[in-house]
Order: structure tokens, then C-alpha cells, then sequence
């Protein structure tokens, strides 16, 4: 199966997919500078807050290779200007996490400077790996709500190419996959950006997982025809009442399996259970309305049409089957179930 | 207002909206050749059932004034050519129908060639007249459901494009304009085709009504927002029992607008009512799997990612607040209310 990001041991190298190539053609960048990887998480040839970790943290170790420091001294310094160099995107705290993780690392080693080096390649290898065991949990999670056999419709990709490997709703699909070997997916294009239909479409094609692609507004079609056993989604942000704020388009799709009587799941990793927003705080971005007039370039609509644009929507709990994270599950989400999952 | 096809008198020409240019140029092509006519057909310079019905019908009167004919019987000759050259969309009953009408009433017609011609020209802008008649009247007849300041939710295009003026959906948005002036509208994309990004985006703005357009996913926001007071939608097919074929994405649509309980209006000719087929029996077109994977020619996916692509879908009566037609509105659809309508 697919991975986002991986360390080549042997050769010290790091290998990662090219994401801005996707989904015509998938080519890797391989490389042994961490200023190549700096480049890469700029230009967005990886992207999503857990990948971009991982590669900041690989940046870190190969600009611990590249040194040839003599002195921890020396290293420490080398390290310290690489992580200027790989903090390229201001917002993304991964990043500004990980290469202190690094940094602080090599700076609480003792001993020789080659043994430092390797166990900033281990730790490098551990970010990423920590990724790829939350993903798991996630999915490991949610096998009890999964059988045999099961069509899952997903929105958005909330897939393995935002994370190491995997990816949450990726590692639902992949968990269950792994044990029944018989999981489908239908896949909601997802306008206005369309990552359904070029990243979720195309990680499950690569694992040879039988995936539709549909356009959003043939889910009722798809539920009401008994395509679909349950959603499952992922999530940018859930709020301790219940509220999960995801891709526009979730709130509706979450409507319209209730109405079929469509169990509707959401998975997220723990980091995104916000305990203190209340739902009427959230603030819903509004993008660009060119996203919505062009499609690649070309228009498809009047130039100067206007456009209501918002990224994100909010589904309530009385909507939601299920809340599962890395730490467990909450049926029927309330805000005191919620709490415990969250202090447990 | 927007007219898609017309009659200029004095000079006798037919001016007609190039389709295929919108909605980034408003080119219209001027006349008085009926084979250009044909060649409009042919390659859907017009389109749309009502739209090439009177295309074809102006088309004849165009006919008999090249014909040069010195004798009736030399007209007839012409026109039946003429009927032949403007038939160039095999399976469009309404080019048939349109163009027999005309023949039909050269061949009853006593008097002088000019006297003929001048009663064809009539005739031909008559069946240009019943279609606005006939929008206009689901408009009226939609009216009483429509108060003054209401923002109505659309979806594909049901506008004055596919007709000769007005539209079915288009002629309740524009007659409630025109009694309130203050009538909005949101258009649905309507992937994979956008029509709503496409037409009726266009046409209301250029009617100078406020209309915004969103993606298909958007709906469950905007009607939980309080942005719309009502959905009007078109139709392809209203079976006698109340069921609603309308282009995929409609049904989906009215389960979110009966969970927000916002009223969900269906506006089509009498002439799409079908009293004799079951829900059961209808045929759902699948179309080309490329509508979906490509955009304006460019890939959005996977080249040879599987699709699914229903062309149209059907809703139930129980998510539908009234069904209204150019005969008059069935409130709350039943099979009696329907045949009640239908025979009356």
C-alpha cells in the first residue's frame, strides 16, 4: 500500500510522492537534501499536517547527515539553520513541532556525533511511525462497526496522502479491507476542489480497493438504490458538544443518510477534539469564489458570477451514528460522553 | 428580457441566442436562410424541446419566403423540402410536429402565395406565442405560493433557454420579479453538466435578478442558514402518481429541504405529465462516465476511474409541496389529485 513519505534506509534517502502530479501521473522525489524537502513542503508537493511533520522531521535528518559536523556543537548549529529552512509555511505547527522535537533531541544526546546522527534518523523514522500507528488505531477503532462486505460512501479524502500512510477514513477503509478483503467505496467528488475525485478515487484505486466516483448530488440516488452500508468522514475539527465541523457537503450528506437510515461515522485523531469552542463560535472560511467559477483554469460559469464559497460545514450529533478516534469510540455523541472520552 | 428566439418583422429575419458561446459571449445569429435554421438545430446553436419547435416552425416561414413560388402548389413543393431539411434531430417530436403544422396549414389555405405566406409567418411566431403563453401560465399559477422578498433555491436549468421565453422555473422566478421586484435567487451547479453554473446563472443575471451560485453540496448550509424561503424545481417527467423525474441531484435536494422544512415546488408543462407509468417502470438514463471525469476536456480524476452517472432521479410525492403545471397546482400530490388535474 501506498506511503506518502517514507525514509530509505541504506542509502539515507527520502522518498515522497509528488502530490501535485496527482492524480495523471505518480512520480516520486528522491532525495538526500533537506533543503529539497524544504522546497517540496513549500510548493506543496506534500501537504496535510501529519505528512508535513514527518518530512520536516526527515529534513531534520538529513541536514545532520549533510553537516559533517565534528562536533555536536557544530551539528546542533547545522540543525538549527535547517529548521528555518524547513519551517516554510507560517501556520502549519506541525512543522515548527517537529523540527523542535529534532533539535531538542540532538541537543539532550551524549556521545559521538555519527551516534547522534543516527538517533536523530530513528527519531525521523518514530514521527513518522507515530502517524502511521494513530491512523491504525483510528481504523482498528472502527472495525466494530464495520462488516463484511460493506460499501462505505466517503467525501473530501481524509486518505492516506494527508497523513504517512493510511490516513483516518483511509485507515477504515484499509483496516476492514486488510480483514474482509471484499470493502467498496463510493467516492463524492466533492466541489468545489474535488479531492474525491482526485486523491480519494485514485489512493484506493492504487490498493486496488473497488471505488465509484459519483458527483454530491447523486448520494440520495445511491443511498435510496441500498448502494451504500454506512458514511464515514473525517474531520477538521470536533467540537466537545458533538458538532463536527468537516468539507462542505458533510452536513448534507449526513441529512440524507439519516433520512435512509445510513449509519454515519466520523473519524479524526484526538488532535482534533476541541473541548472549549461552542458551535455557534465557529467561524466557517469563506474561499476564493474563483474556485467555484473555474475549473482547472477554465471558466464555467459568467466571469463575474457571484458565489457563495464556504469550506467547511458543521453537522450535529443527533446526525452522527458514531465519533471514533484513535482513543476510542463515542455512540450517539453527547457532550458528557465526549468529556470522558476526552479525560479517559 | 431574455428572448431565445424571435421574429423580427419588416425585414423577416429569425434572431436567435448561439448557445454554444454561453455563457462567456452573448452571440446571436441573424437570418433569413432556412437551412441556416436547420444548421442551428443540428448543431444546438438552440436546444431544448419547446426552442427548436418554434426554431422549425420560423424556419417554414422562412422557407416560403425563398421559395419564390409563382402558384400554391409550387409553395407546398418548397415547404415539403424544407420540412425535410429542418428535421435533423431524428427523435425531437416537437421538429415534427412543428413542421407538419405549418405544411398543414399552407396545404388549407385559400388565396393569393403572399396572402399564404403572410398567414405562415403569423402561424410561426403563434407557436413562438403558446410556448411564452404556456410559461407564463405555470409562472401565475406558481405565484400564490411565492411572497414578496423570497430567495428561491434552484437546480440545473429550467429557464428560458430550453424554451422560447420565460422557462418553466425561470417564468416563477421572473413573473414573481416582476410583481415584486425583489425576488432572488441560488443556483445549484448541477454536477456533472452545470446547467445551473452555466445557464441559469447566466440568465437571471442577465435579467438583472440577484442570483448566487453554489455547489451541490452547499444546500444543507444554505438552507440551514435561513437563505431560502422555497425550491423550485423543473421536470422531465411527472408520473400520475406524483413521482418527479428531474435532472440527479433533485431528490437529494428535497430531502434536505423537507428536514429544514422549507417548501420544495415542482413546475413543469402538462405535456410532461405521464399518467400511464409506474415509479417502478422508470428507466433511469446512465450517461458517459467522461461527464464526470472530465471538465471542459480536462481530466479531474483518474482517467479510468469507475463511475456512476445517473442522469436524473426520482422524488417521492411525500417531499414535494405541490406540484403546479400551466393547468393549475396539485398541493400536497396524491395519484387522485393528479388524475383530478389531468382531467380537468
Amino acid at each position: 500500500m501506498f506511503r506518502t513519505i517514507e525514509w530509505i534506509d541504506g542509502v539515507n534517502k527520502v522518498r515522497l510522492v509528488d502530490q501535485t502530479k496527482l492524480p495523471l501521473t505518480v512520480e516520486h522525489i528522491e532525495t538526500d537534501s533537506h533543503e529539497r524537502i524544504a522546497k517540496s513542503i513549500k510548493i506543496m508537493e506534500i501537504r496535510g499536517a501529519p505528512a508535513i511533520g514527518a518530512a520536516a522531521g526527515m529534513g531534520m535528518a538529513l541536514a545532520a547527515l549533510e553537516s559533517k559536523a565534528k562536533s555536536k556543537e557544530e551539528l546542533v548549529k547545522k540543525l538549527e539553520e535547517a529548521a528555518l529552512t524547513l519551517n516554510t509555511r507560517p501556520t502549519a505547527v506541525n512543522l515548527t513541532w517537529a523540527t523542535r522535537r529534532m533539535l531538542n533531541l540532538a541537543v539532550a544526546t551524549e556521545g559521538s556525533v555519527t551516534g547522534i546522527i543516527d538517533r536523530l534518523i530513528e527519531e525521523a523514522k518514530e514521527i513518522a511511525e507515530e502517524d502511521v500507528r494513530m491512523c491504525r488505531a483510528i481504523g482498528e477503532n472502527t472495525l466494530p462497526f464495520i462488516k463484511s462486505g460493506y460499501t462505505i460512501q466517503t467525501i473530501c479524502n481524509a486518505g492516506s496522502l494527508a497523513t504517512v500512510h493510511l490516513g483516518t477514513v483511509g485507515a477504515v477503509v484499509r483496516v476492514a479491507h486488510e480483514k474482509y478483503g471484499n470493502i467498496k467505496v463510493y467516492a463524492a467528488e466533492t466541489r468545489p476542489r474535488q479531492q474525491g475525485a482526485r486523491l480519494t478515487t485514485f489512493e484506493f484505486m492504487e490498493d486496488g480497493i473497488d471505488t465509484t466516483l459519483i458527483t454530491d448530488g447523486m448520494i440520495g440516488t445511491v443511498f435510496r438504490d441500498g448502494r451504500i452500508d454506512c458514511c464515514v468522514v473525517g474531520s477538521d475539527r470536533i467540537l466537545g458538544t458533538g458538532h463536527v465541523t468537516n468539507k462542505i457537503g458533510t452536513y448534507t450528506m449526513a441529512i440524507v443518510a439519516k433520512h435512509h437510515g445510513i449509519p454515519f461515522y466520523v473519524v479524526a485523531p484526538m488532535s482534533t477534539v476541541d473541548m472549549n469552542t461552542r458551535p455557534e463560535d465557529v467561524v466557517i472560511e469563506e474561499r476564493d469564489p474563483d474556485e467555484i467559477r473555474l475549473i482547472n483554469g477554465t471558466p464555467v460559469t459568467v466571469p463575474d458570477a457571484k458565489v457563495y464559497n464556504p469550506a467547511f460545514d458543521i453537522t450535529p450529533p443527533e446526525l452522527i451514528t458514531a465519533i471514533i478516534t484513535d482513543k476510542g469510540a463515542v455512540e450517539n455523541p453527547t457532550e458528557e460522553k465526549m468529556r470522558r472520552l476526552y479525560e479517559s
